[in-house]
């Protein structure tokens, strides 16, 4: 019952992901007396109540006597909102399980506070998904100091994204350009090179197949020395645009303090550098059926100079996107 | 109980796949009176006993008044050996069920054999799985007069076969090779190019992991105008040895008059000038989780210039090889 209920939790927080930055996205469920779910929450955008406080609101006074459910421990700290250790007292829950401990040492101590007011607290329900799951990238920040990198790839099986004459829309199919956009409606920033925004001056949004915007939109990133046009799209105020004038990926993920999450989408030599800076956390690879050739190769990364020295990821996911593939990758050493 | 026993056929068809060229890999299982199997067999090499002769001695006297079950229409002509329509009569089944009617003038007819013998015939069993089985090269032959050829790629994710230093050993991982040398053993031909020849001088045997060698190797042909050493591990004695002096992949087909089917092996320019001549009806590609972002790519092609004239396949197929990936393609049209 407790895992079934974690498992909504997490589920949950998915809708979370990126509106909650530089919050993490939590998933929270309320079961009354009986287990039966009563409140379901996820983390709103800063300012906006935490999972746990949305759950109850949803949950009303069956929550006396019951039990919550989260993905995260509960925060202890008083912060924009209240606590929610404070508020999961004051609902009179009698438990709490959550997945994973908060090693924020800022808003530990949710676990001891509800404890000390006679909560029984249970942690490291479900942890290992929880932790693969929406929290993934703040864990990441938390423990690394900068975004999880995300960087995409949309090639032939050839591992080409352009032909010779510069044509490149679209190498894949309209599955797997939805699936893309839905990934960019999940993270806090798209970066691209100024190569790529001068030749295709692109949007950069996160849209639906009918052209209409997803709510939350990721910040625009261009890195490169070159100067963006006044009237490039990426400059028309859809949502926050930020030129990293910059060689140094490094700089780029600093320019984003905030970010938990941030897809680098090309060109080849943007994605190298992320590579070659080991700043690549994981690979989304949408491969169509298509062979070029000829035209410019997926990745440029002129410090790779024998075999050996390869990047080396492991594959964690293989989906079929109409006639695409799309394949996932993680750390090959984690 | 026949469509079991045909999935069996066509299961015991594999193994005669490469060996039994310039003739069809067809199977056949024998049911007695009670349906009960008691005989399975397969054509074995050219001059040997066809599919339903090995059946039917496995059988023995039980096949009276039994069923054969075929994955091809009997042959009805005397070639090497005889027929096979004559055979199954003189065995005195009551019944003969086959897959795919032949359509060789030259053999066909033993389906009206057959029933002209009083012997109930019924065609079509499973004929869309058989044809897709190992009898789909030899079909292929028959009705475009050319093999069907495979086109074999081992690239890394970003396509590449090489670093620059031109390390090449091993892009793909032991799981992969293994399973490339499965498809070697059962195919009548290998392509390559100069270029890899004299780069690698590879032996191009299909062998198991231990380094031994399977009972049925293909041939090892080299297309491209260079000589071949007089030592090259090629031109060991192991199989025959075939140099085509041409660059057009039509000459090289046709030095090949009784093969089936044949796999391209590359390198890239060999691969990309039989796209280009629109002579590959399947792609093999073995996908390293591996980013080189510089080397040779898998497949050089300069005959395409533009997005909409990309070499676009159908997947289907998709397998995990330990850390690599397969995907297999056909024909988009087909
Ligand atoms: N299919 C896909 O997934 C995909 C994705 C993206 C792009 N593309 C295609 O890729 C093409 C653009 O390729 P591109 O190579 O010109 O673009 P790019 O990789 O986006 O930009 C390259 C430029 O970025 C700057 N830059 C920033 N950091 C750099 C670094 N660490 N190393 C080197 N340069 C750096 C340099 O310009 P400065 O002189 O301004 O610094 C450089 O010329 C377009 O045709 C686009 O359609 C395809
Ligand atoms: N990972 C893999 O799957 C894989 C597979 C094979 C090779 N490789 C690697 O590929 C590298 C060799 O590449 P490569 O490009 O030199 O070799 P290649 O494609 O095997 O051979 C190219 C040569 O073949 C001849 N040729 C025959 N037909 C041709 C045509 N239609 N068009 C152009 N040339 C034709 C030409 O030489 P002539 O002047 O003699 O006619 C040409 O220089 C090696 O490093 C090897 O390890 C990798």
């Amino acid at each position: 019952m407790i895992e079934t209920a974690m498992r909504r939790a997490i589920a949950a927080s998915a809708a979370a992901r990126g509106a909650s930055s530089p919050n993490p996205a939590v998933g929270a469920v309320i079961l009354d007396r009986d287990g039966v779910v009563i409140g379901v929450g996820h983390t709103q955008p800063p300012g906006g109540p935490h999972a746990e406080v949305m759950a109850l609101r949803a949950a009303g006074d069956g929550a006396l006597g019951g039990t919550a459910v989260v993905t995260l421990e509960p925060c202890n700290h008083t912060g924009r909102t209240g606590p929610c250790a404070e508020a999961l007292v004051d609902a009179g829950v009698a438990a709490v399980h959550y997945a994973v401990a908060d090693p924020n040492p800022a808003a530990a101590g949710g676990a001891a506070t509800l404890r000390d007011a006679g909560v029984e607290v249970v942690g490291g329900v479900l942890e290992a998904q929880a932790r693969r799951g929406p929290l993934r990238a703040w864990l990441h920040r938390q423990r690394h100091g900068r975004p999880f990198v995300t960087a995409k790839i949309a090639a032939t099986l050839d591992g080409r994204i352009a032909a010779p004459d510069g044509t490149s829309r679209w190498i894949t199919g309209p599955r797997a350009r939805e699936h893309a956009h839905t990934q960019r409606a999940a993270v806090d920033a798209m970066v691209i090179g100024t190569g790529t925004a001068l030749a295709d001056d692109p949007s950069l949004t996160a849209r639906r197949p009918d052209g209409t915007l997803y709510p939350h939109q990721p910040r625009r990133v261009v890195m490169g020395l070159r100067q963006i046009p006044a009237d490039a799209r990426l400059r028309d105020g859809t949502s926050p645009f930020v030129h990293v004038t910059t060689h140094d990926p490094h700089e780029v993920l600093a320019a984003l303090p905030d970010a938990l999450q941030v897809i680098v989408e090309g060109g080849p030599m943007i994605v190298g550098a992320f590579l070659a800076a080991d700043l690549v956390d994981e690979v989304h690879a949408y491969l169509a059926p298509t062979i070029l050739g000829a035209g410019a190769a997926a990745v440029d990364d002129a410090t790779v100079t024998t075999l050996t020295r390869a990047h080396r990821f492991r594959r964690e996911s293989v989906t079929e996107l109409g006639d695409d593939l799309l394949v996932t990758f993680g750390r090959a050493t984690d």
